[in-house]
């Protein structure tokens, strides 16, 4: 796989009330679009995710895409007949435009004054990639989580343009403890001396530590309190207390070892975009809270898919989704995984969400 | 209320193997120790909390003990009846011997070169000022949390000299998500570039970063989901989304607020410490995992009370014990509160758990 890059010339309009005036959007592209350019499937990512999702980079063999068990030939979203885009979001760190290139206006980064982003705002940068590719509309908009999400606002803000929602792992809006969790990360981040207001590119430094607790947080959020249990236990390394700071239980290495890894390679800035993007979603805002009258305008049919073991976005959270597209008499499947790795289940290999996505998709026309 | 003050120049043993030289207690007492000394029930504190349990100290009518809900004449723990200690346990920062106070031989406050310290310590500890004040045995020991975990070993270290364990919102050892949950916030203190190994008194200067980042996070497990939505729901500050990293949701002002006031006050040292001897809770370790045998040796009658929204540590957790216990055919008592407000239930007016706590302690014998 190769990442390509399209630019973008017209400003785009933002739901705060900013613009982003000329940017790029990086994508891949897996299988082939049919002639009436009717099978096309957007995958869109979540926090961390980017526009590689399947096989491997040109460069790199073990550079493996981060939904590549679900995408390929054979697999669900079948690439042997579905035409499957992957896009880094407008604000990532993986290519596209985001606070870490460079801002024309002042030919540095742009940092903190990159222009915060709502989900709406991503989706109407996605509608810019469809018209580039030629897609008039989409067969299936899919993702998880925060992609769930995306997946919900196009079939509201373009319903003509999406056939089908897949809705997996997702929550209609942040409850006050989600957006809790987020804030914290935040205030890592945002307190982190090596954060310089946001222009750390400036002084040769990242804000390493904040994003490295944000994340260490994430994990625990993404994770079963019983995935754990089963996964790590109270196992201490080494057999033997230490009465020390230093590793003592194989949860701390495993939470210290990928908070260190994506301190690595992730950018802060972008984590705080992500996360202000999550708080902020919440489709039924503009109709008095009602997620109904929110969904009605939806063409799309929808699969929603939940896992019984994810304490981030519950199960519950996923059938607000689904009663209230049942209110409006619109179509709709749910399927709930009973996969033990919480919020991450959406990222594993479970045969039952696998299967669930393969027999979908199997009824989606091309 | 005034604070009482005795210093114990006997080293104490630790767990660790390290020893601690004389070192001083902060203890306050309440109501009328009887002749017979057969009144007396010992609070015990958790991760934040001190000697201070109930009425306002001396010098500012405004300083409430953090248990004075529960504790007073005519109350659940009620003064008229019983002689209530409460007590600083060593490693505090409140007034007992800490990593903030002078250490002898450096003639500088002892920073991280303070032991760290076990649950079995802090009873040790306790025990000597029971000894001081001449109580063989506790009428009862109480405790909510970590304070829960200290009730639970005195019965099992101490099983002659305490006749009612009162185990509040605990648990018999720490899951993986708990220690997770608990070295974010460590790891939150220890790369504060103002921690400086643990000697920043030296600096004139605290982690006051680490240490609001881990009591906002605490936060968000003191509180159930549900509490926290009642409480805050989404509710925007100003009534409008900002685009920016101010606050904007009302749950941000709470835990940030809370962040702040914490970090103004606690040492960070104290705050590692509690947080290592919770996650080092675990008795039956010594008896290969098997809770009922560790528990086998213990005289006292047990009251065990659980929150159903604490999900910090669920009443799963304390069936735990509660089944143990039925095991071996030892008395216990177990009540279960629907309060809404998460682990914190036990902090707060809750009829149910004070009518529970009343009850019990109205058949101990004085």
């Amino acid at each position: 796989m190769k990442a390509q890059r399209a630019h973008f010339a017209e400003p785009l309009q933002l739901r705060s009330g900013a613009a982003l005036s000329g940017y790029d959007l990086v994508y891949e592209t897996y299988g082939c679009l049919n002639a009436a350019k009717s099978n096309a499937i957007l995958v869109c990512h979540a926090l961390s995710g980017h526009h590689h999702v399947a096989g491997h980079t040109a460069d790199d063999p073990d550079n493996i895409g981060w939904w590549d068990n679900i995408i390929g030939p054979g697999r669900p979203l079948d690439t042997d007949k579905f035409f499957i885009v992957g896009v880094n979001n407008p604000g990532g760190c993986h290519g596209s435009t985001g606070p870490a290139t460079v801002n024309p206006a002042t030919g540095k980064p742009w940092g903190s004054d990159f222009p915060l982003m709502a989900v709406v705002d991503w989706v109407h940068a996605q509608a810019r990639l469809a018209d580039l590719l030629g897609i008039d509309a989409w067969a299936a908009v899919i993702g998880g989580s925060l992609g769930g999400m995306q997946a919900l606002r196009w079939a509201i803000t373009y319903p003509q343009r999406v056939r089908h929602a897949l809705v997996i792992a997702a929550a209609p809006k942040l409850s006050a403890q989600n957006i809790g969790f987020n804030d914290v990360a935040r205030q890592a981040i945002l307190t982190d001396p090596d954060f310089h207001d946001g222009h750390y590119y400036d002084h040769g430094v990242t804000p390493w530590r904040g994003l490295r607790l944000a994340r260490m947080l994430g994990h625990i959020t993404y994770l079963s309190d019983h995935g754990m249990a089963a996964k790590f236990g109270r196992e201490l390394r080494g057999g033997n207390v230490k009465f020390g700071y230093g590793v003592e239980f194989e949860i701390e290495s495993y939470l210290r070892h990928q908070g260190d890894k994506f301190a690595g390679y992730f950018d802060a800035n972008t984590y705080l975009l992500m996360t202000k993007a999550l708080d902020y979603f919440d489709p039924a805002r503009e109709t008095n809270g009602n997620l109904a009258a929110a969904l009605a305008v939806a063409k799309a049919k929808f699969l929603v898919v939940a896992f019984s073991t994810d304490w981030r976005f519950a199960p519950a959270r996923s059938r607000e989704i689904v009663d209230a597209l049942l209110r409006n008499g619109q179509p709709v499947c749910y399927a709930e995984s009973k996969a033990s790795f919480g919020h991450d289940s959406f990222l594993m290999v479970d045969d039952y969400f696998h299967g669930v996505v393969r027999a979908y998709l199997a009824n989606v026309s091309r």
